[in-house]
């Protein structure tokens, strides 16, 4: 079960593992929605062409924009995966802590960073600490401004904070970046692929002062990203209407998830409406008997108590979820 | 002219600068082929899901026979210059040469590096050497065997030779790839942009020894490339009769260019089919010229008395510059 327990997505090995599932199989498996921007823009990338600067520049303004930014630097990075991990070359200073758990490649952003508990985090020694908001994959959303605070308690230390806010489109309000003043020694990973439903582009972004994000760009080089992701994130970040309905949307479908969650037992966590947390002694049973019925959902090697269920995409795919949960 | 000097392939800032030039402008200031692979893989690849770790193996192996690999570890990177660019973070031992002139990035792949003249370098002082072969912008090939000796000559030092070879796919025999055995320490680039003409989707590979290798595959994550990407470089790596077709098809092109050049008292430099290089005391003024007439070529900062002039991809887009070179 290995490879299903690193990352979600993987129906190739679910498929191999469980050759006799009924098909196609239901992904509940990643924290993506389901109900993605259109992507036809992705089409009018030139793939001839080197990625344009002016365009690249377009997105990089519209993406601050959605964000709310209103000081420093933004650059656009080939998925935020390879941001978070670029983050062991970037120099930050040393102790560093990292809030678990938490998503999987936060370790390797900070290889030397000790584990902390998200409550403990205001009272443990670091000068750089990185953690997730929305959490992922207990979906724990703390208020920014409470983050905010701790940041600034810390800027005598020159400590600071990096903030994965992957999933933080999902929840009006959300991120620190609206409330982030210049001087303010916060870093903030964005990704285009959850919330719009296009992880398979690759685009991220690295939001924070201007001399770390330029340190970014150096690593990155001048087409950090391809046509095609240029051109579908400048659509994206400009259509304020999707955004508003799709935070809606997804709420919505949230709700509808937790009361079949509940229904059947079970006491969903987390206010990312992405995916929601199950905990229970027999997590791992329920997630052979769903496998068994040909739906994928997100075991963790580290918690087995733990099944992380992602939003089903319609009311289809929600009654089929609610039939086998129910054992039918 | 500043940023037409860094980079080739900035049609935007030509345009500003030359705003009176006939439409549409024949960029000839890069090496991409002007007549790329057919884009439509590009389509097969799912933007909504995570890019599969399967298709990203059987790229991966796809673009190892291509290369004529026998030993030794590849990995998808998101374009070569990020590659390249990451190279700065590997560890690699110190002291560095780079040889110059080349390739722009170079500094910035090896920091501190010692800029040598090509052929000063199998007499200089290094542990780790980067070249571009074909070299860019002068397009000296260097026969892979040499290269071969040179890094075996030093490998008692413990020594690497680093290759870029984002033009190797233009000249059969070209790569010193099919050449390496497990123990050689040869890192080497390869890209997808300039042969296969899609500069705009982002792909290339660094192949190698497994340690080195595994550690670009740790810096860049499970997702390193999108799932557009992906699918191109499948269907354009296994396509072998396409890559020798388009071999024979972009020499003749590039003879066809070095007449026109001759006919004009140019004397066109390298072996590289997909570009020229013109040296001559004036360039500065041709580049003058065959800007205000929509065409769009590579001068150099260091070099004013160089221009590079990438291949027409048509005969009317050779008579055009032949028309423009002869003051018409």
């Amino acid at each position: 079960m290995s490879a299903l327990t690193i990352h979600g997505g993987r129906i190739d090995a679910a498929a191999a593992r469980y050759p006799a599932a009924p098909v196609p199989w239901l992904d509940l498996s990643t924290g993506i929605n389901p109900n993605g921007y259109n992507p036809a823009a992705l089409a009018e990338g030139d793939p001839y062409a080197l990625p344009s600067p002016s365009r690249l520049a377009a997105l990089e303004d519209a993406a601050a924009a959605a964000f709310g930014m209103t000081c420093g630097a933004i650059a656009a990075v080939p998925g935020s995966e390879i941001g978070l991990r670029l983050l062991a070359t970037m120099g930050l200073p040393g102790p560093a802590c990292v809030v678990a758990p938490s998503y999987g490649s936060h370790a390797a952003a900070f290889p030397n960073a000790t584990p902390v508990a998200g409550d403990a985090l205001a009272g443990a020694e670091w000068r750089s600490a990185l953690l997730a908001n929305p959490n992922n994959p207990d979906g724990r959303l703390l208020a920014p401004e409470t983050l905010l605070a701790l940041t600034r308690s810390r800027a005598a230390d020159g400590g600071w904070l990096v903030i994965d806010e992957a999933f933080a489109d999902c929840v009006a309000g959300a991120s620190v970046l609206p409330l982030l003043d210049a001087d303010d020694r916060v870093l903030v990973f964005r990704s285009f692929g959850k919330f719009y439903g296009l992880a398979g582009v690759r685009l991220g972004f690295v939001c924070g002062p201007e001399a770390i994000v330029a340190r970014y760009r150096e690593r990155l080089g001048s087409w950090p990203v391809s046509s095609a992701a240029i051109e579908i994130g400048i659509a994206a970040y400009r259509d304020v209407a999707w955004q508003g309905a799709t935070r809606i949307r997804v709420a919505a479908q949230a709700a509808a998830l937790d009361e079949v969650l509940r229904r059947h037992g079970l006491a969903p966590r987390g206010d990312c409406p992405l995916f929601r947390l199950v905990e229970m002694p027999d997590a791992g049973l329920l997630f052979e008997r769903l496998a068994a019925a040909g739906i994928l959902t997100r075991p963790f090697d580290y918690a087995p108590d733990w099944l992380r269920i992602g939003l089903p995409g319609s009311a289809d795919a929600l009654a089929r979820l609610d039939r086998s949960l129910g054992g039918g």
